[in-house]
């Protein structure tokens, strides 16, 4: 049996195996860079013609067909099962509608600087749509902060209550993340963004080749300076399955936090119906599927990300035929990221916040210590031995089942003198949290103050 | 939208999203399950019917209502777009065929349980065939061996020439390795062979159910012991997820040894051009890509466990919907593995040995050093000093640009007095390998016995 | 510089780099396996001696420096600074003691199989102290389950209330999990139990060395069978690896679970303050760090794993270098879950179940609705009709925020006319329980059964 | 048992049990940030004299004992054992020094700030350290290819050879990828440049502290805008992780070019024996002991980013115990890549290439199939074709055991016509290679091009 498609074999003797074409073909999964392969060879092309390496009448020829094709793939015209690869797919099909001048367009060229190219441009596309997809999440971040700015909840240190927060300056420091991760694919779009074209197999191309015409034809703003880099080189896919695995991390943790809050004993939240499901067994149950999925969804991302270092791991120059195995975990990633990206998105604008719950959730377990000591140390009391005091005081209010706030002015006294009846400000959580207008705190200037900026930057 | 086959949803309010039905629904891959799914419906309803959970008669009407289903999809008659998951595809074909009777083969039973009854049947099997095709592989090597067992190569040890070896003994310790393998998977086997059914969504059924008959019904040897436990374990999964990663690691060595082995600079072995592969650009080209890919999908199995591991990291008992991520990467792994298996059995049995090449090989280098060493050591010599005397021996060799057999008995004397002519019988590789016949040893002697027993054990 | 007991180097014209030696000696990780070393010496020499290949004087001479050295090192008498590696640290230490007579230690040896041994020796009994470590963690549960029959509690799945169960049928899902792991490591501790020595470098001693001897001197059941496999092999460090993540994988789920159960929110358990930690900043809080350390330390277990995983993928045979990477993410392993096992336990004794929480809990959340379909059912409705009624039944009580149980009679009759008197029973979580009494199942009666059968098992 | 300098615990009844302090302190490795904390706290108290948030004079005292301390510790002056961390010895060491003043160092901080803080000081200088050893190892390269500008060689792909390529074009290779890890270095030590201190637990500070100047007193461009997110925050670790992974995954493929150059069948390079290491029991080996250890330690570094991404992996904010576990991988990572960049640096400056076996390698293997195939494209036979006569071309060479420049010209015209005299220059290795001359191609004058341009920029 011999693939469709197949480009080389003149030095061959014997048929290849059809387990081989099994193992070995890549067409199930390189069909899906077909708009990138024809693009590129389109401008590979438009060069040859410019350059005189291949007449401009026949290089015409060959750009028409090829624009055909495309079409043809896009209205599912093309069965892609028996090929190799979308390369020998693709000169298939011209030298098909052209004749012997499809054989041409391979010129100067090889399936090694090939795919670079093709996976560098889907790559960049790939990145700009993750950028657009976090813009996204990051404007659904600002205006549930902005819409539930008043929200005061327990903020959590081990899970346990720490210290009175705006859940706005809460659901802020999850758009802090994901302003990260975009950075991170703004970074990995700007490490795809190399032209490889011209490299060959290894070592460059013989032909008079304009290296910089094609990259300008294709948006690209450098060409690769080391040929056996380039073909070797799949750092940016790295670099964008690393983008995602960090962001899935941050995805993640937002989908614990989401679990928790949708539980009957933290009940923060609400998710409306229509992004829950329910029990094939048990009728009561709204389950939050959906944060769930993401969380667990983070493991692929991370895996997909250690298989492809380890692919890569100890290969000597240039390609390798290892490094096949580059494609079918990146799309994954691409297509798991996005979907995740876009699922939170939407989740977030749906959202709502039980305040009631949080309130009696913030007035309960000792929120206010923190304040208290704080308090102490403005009288002139090191903060170690405030610290200390104030242990001594929750310890003494859990006895009596009491909170701090509901302790009389005096019992506290016994436990430092100089306490006054201004102590009582700082032990409501209400008022308290004024008091952290510190840049960065969540004191509600301070935070209101970031919406603004964050609104206008995201034009909201 | 509403999923068809939705087995939930009585207490839900508003219709599904459409991109929740996207991220949530399985049934793109848990399609692959359908025969395991409808064989453990049909053991579960033939149970129920025993047990007057439902009347016989309906029991009869749904069982004979599911072997219909499962022809009709093993014939492609199905359509599995749109539903769920492949629990809701065939409940509803079975509603739709027997009315709502059909309603009733749920009775004591959650998708919790029935998933893992699912999937411990696909495991079991999956198992089962990799030691299959591991046997096969190990037959390949031993066969290769014995079709070999006269020739000498040299063995290595930081890629650097080490002593000389058989061929042999070479394959056999890739035997050694996968026996290993195939024990793991045979471990596999057994962990997944317990029975989930009856553990309902996570507490156990309330229906007075046979377990013990459907485990039997479908070949387990055991049943779960705790229901929260039988729901929420994916041990067996990462069981097998981890033999695969072993194998693989052993298979890239392989693949590592038959690359470099492929080199114009090793040239030990050649393969045939069935199983080789060309270049788009150079014409001259023939490549082990085989061995290559197979080295390169190491990464994906590990990133698949790795992947699974931290899916199933920290999650609160019993069944989380993270734990719908176990499936892909499994099924991934398992026909990777397999086609691996496949391509690399039948690749060994079309290598050829290069005698001429290896026998040189083996000639140049020194790799008698060691020999010499033992015949000091023999002179009353302690080992350290002999070591020593030798290393000093092949560097007055290399200086002129011999081997050590072709030194003088007068040059040899001068390192050591009692350098007899007896030496020469330690410098010859054909020679020395002879005296390595302790058992586990490179000696023709243990190396033939070795293989007789293997292929006894074989049926070779 | 060069290194302290270098024992190669004849041939080498040069001395080695310091950096170098800083990158190459290994001793700083390998000086934990001394004993291991010194054990296999001795039985080494002991071989030789009856062997007569070196002189049995001579080899009591050098077993009696050796068990010094031992003594020696264990007095802490032995600064290791500046030698390569453990061998040559002995073996120089030998040579000074028992002069050139200590030089014929190394007869019919290799370093390659040396360290094959020491750290088969190692994983062996790192392997039986976990699976002691695991029993004693099982037995941990089994008297808390014990303690705690009584206590029933609400069963999660998605972190949502789902059905009544035992507390202690909940810790036996534990048990079940750490029981697994125990056969893992059986696994393990048989996968290490081959003898490697005599496989030389890896060819082979040319010396008539007694492996059988050395194998029962050790306490080891088999010899290995190839000698090029015996120096290449480290899948037992792997199986123990892999063994430890699967356990901390349920360890992790364990701490997670913890951690929630500590939260004033669920509030079902009180650890005591012995085993928890406070805050330098909030002095009312009381964290949970061991169950979250032991969560977080689930990665280091992970990445060890993946890293050796790494680390071999693609070695030719046999020994490389890399290899030396084995140990020190091995013994980080070791030390991690041999803390995490014994903590573990000892908080498992120190908990507190708060019953009146867990009670209230259990009785809020239409816990039943599963045991109402199956009412239901009983009442010849097919089960999927059944579970839909009952999931209007629960949006009903949610609207006038009552339970399930609060519901009246004629009200319930409303949704489907044979609802009776008896209903109430199904509706009561500490009378539906005791319906499960399925094998597995979370019945009172099956649940006290398994902890007597556990009981008996564990000798408690 | 209590452990030193805990800083916490007036609110805690028992003593905390010996194994608690065991498992929970981190002084063994966060005793290496000693410099980052005292520095730290310097900053932080100079701030809290300055606002009048403690007396000027106070700080001052302060100020001055915390620099004794770090000389004390820098003269190893001071035990770290029984402490619980580096936070609480430095503040034990204070107050023992100054009194009760030294417990006011606390004031307005947490751990979870000071350790945020302290680990991004040290996380900013590894980042720059690596950027100078990796500009180190650049030179390396540019140095070596300038040194063997002449040299030819087989280029390879599939390890096959491919085409003549210059060795300093294949050195240069690495010198992209080098440049990539440093841009993302960079990157990582952008990322760690934001001052987290103020941030307090999780909430900001009550205290009015001034963080721009804290931030420009510790060379910091920005402050975190978020609190939660500053104290939950490990992305740079990550990111240095990261960068170190793709680094370590060059690294291990130059280590495995080297490998297979030193060996006996390639015999491309050799390594000045200081740079080497022996064998125990084989005299006459020379091991490529340092590119194996740098290729194998490629695992350990995967394995630290993929366990820290595990821990991270659905953690709810803000600052949980778990994130304990992100140093000692992180250490461990950054003195992995430190060594493993210094002995590469110097290995590359050690090698000395074989040129005539170069020369020898290159002339046989047909590599300049593909020239002849763009030389038939040049007399007007589509490429494709071109490549199908070359490829018959080939094998009628072989069969004679010829190269191509060893076949007639007449023999040559059978296959193609047109074949001319001129045919010889591009069958000749030295001559094809320079019409490779198109930017990042193999020939010698775009090379030495790209040479004297980066020794322009390198200062050499």
């Amino acid at each position: 049996m011999t693939a469709k498609g197949k480009i080389w074999g003149g030095r061959f003797s014997e048929e290849i195996d059809a387990i081989v074409n099994k193992i070995n073909a890549s067409i199930d999964f390189d069909k899906r860079l077909y708009k990138e392969d024809i693009t590129g060879s389109i401008a590979h092309c438009k060069m040859l013609g410019l350059k005189g390496i291949i007449p401009n009448a026949e290089a015409d020829l060959i750009i028409k067909a090829l624009k055909e094709i495309l079409g043809e793939i896009e209205n599912n015209l093309i069965i892609f099962d028996g090929y190799e690869d979308i390369h020998g797919l693709v000169e298939t099909l011209l030298i098909e509608k052209v004749g012997p001048v499809g054989k041409k367009l391979h010129t100067g060229r090889s399936r090694n600087d090939q795919i670079a190219l093709d996976i560098r441009i889907f790559t960049k596309s790939a990145a700009q749509r993750a950028i657009d997809l976090i813009d996204e999440l990051r404007r659904s971040f600002v205006r549930l902060a902005d819409k539930n700015i008043d929200v005061v909840m327990p903020g959590y240190t081990h899970l346990q209550k720490a210290q009175p927060i705006l859940a706005a300056h809460h659901l802020l420091a999850y758009y802090e993340m994901f302003s990260r991760d975009r950075m991170r694919f703004v970074n990995c779009c700007n490490n795809a963004d190399v032209m490889p074209l011209g490299s060959a197999a290894l070592a460059g191309s013989t032909f008079n080749l304009d290296r910089n015409f094609v990259a300008e034809e294709l948006g690209f703003s450098e060409i690769s300076l080391n040929s056996m880099d380039a073909v070797s080189d799949r750092d940016f896919i790295l670099d964008y399955m690393y983008s995602a695995s960090v962001l899935m991390m941050h995805l993640s943790r937002l989908g614990e936090e989401l679990i928790l809050w949708s539980t009957n004993e933290f009940n923060y939240i609400s998710i409306s119906d229509k992004f829950c499901t329910g029990s094939s067994i048990m009728p009561q149950k709204k389950n939050p599927d959906l944060p769930e999925l993401i969380r667990g969804k983070t493991g692929r991302v991370y895996g997909n990300l250690m298989g492809l270092l380890t692919t890569m791991k100890g290969l000597p120059l240039a390609y390798n035929k290892d490094m096949q195995e580059d494609k079918e975990p990146f799309f994954d990633t691409v297509d798991t990221i996005e979907i995740c990206l876009e699922v939170t998105a939407r989740l977030i604008n749906e959202i709502n916040f039980n305040r009631d719950k949080m309130t009696d959730a913030v007035n309960k377990g000792y929120l206010t210590a923190t304040d208290l000591a704080d308090y102490l140390t403005g009288k002139n009391l090191p903060f170690r031995d405030a610290h200390k005091i104030v242990g001594e005081m929750v310890i003494y209010a859990m006895k009596t089942s009491r909170e701090l706030h509901e302790l009389k002015l005096e019992e506290m006294k016994k436990f430092y003198h100089d306490i006054e009846d201004d102590i009582f400000s700082w032990l409501d959580p209400a008022e308290t949290i004024k008091k952290r207008n510190i840049p960065g705190g969540t004191g509600p200037e301070i935070v209101k103050k970031r919406i603004e900026q964050l609104k206008a930057e995201l034009n909201l």
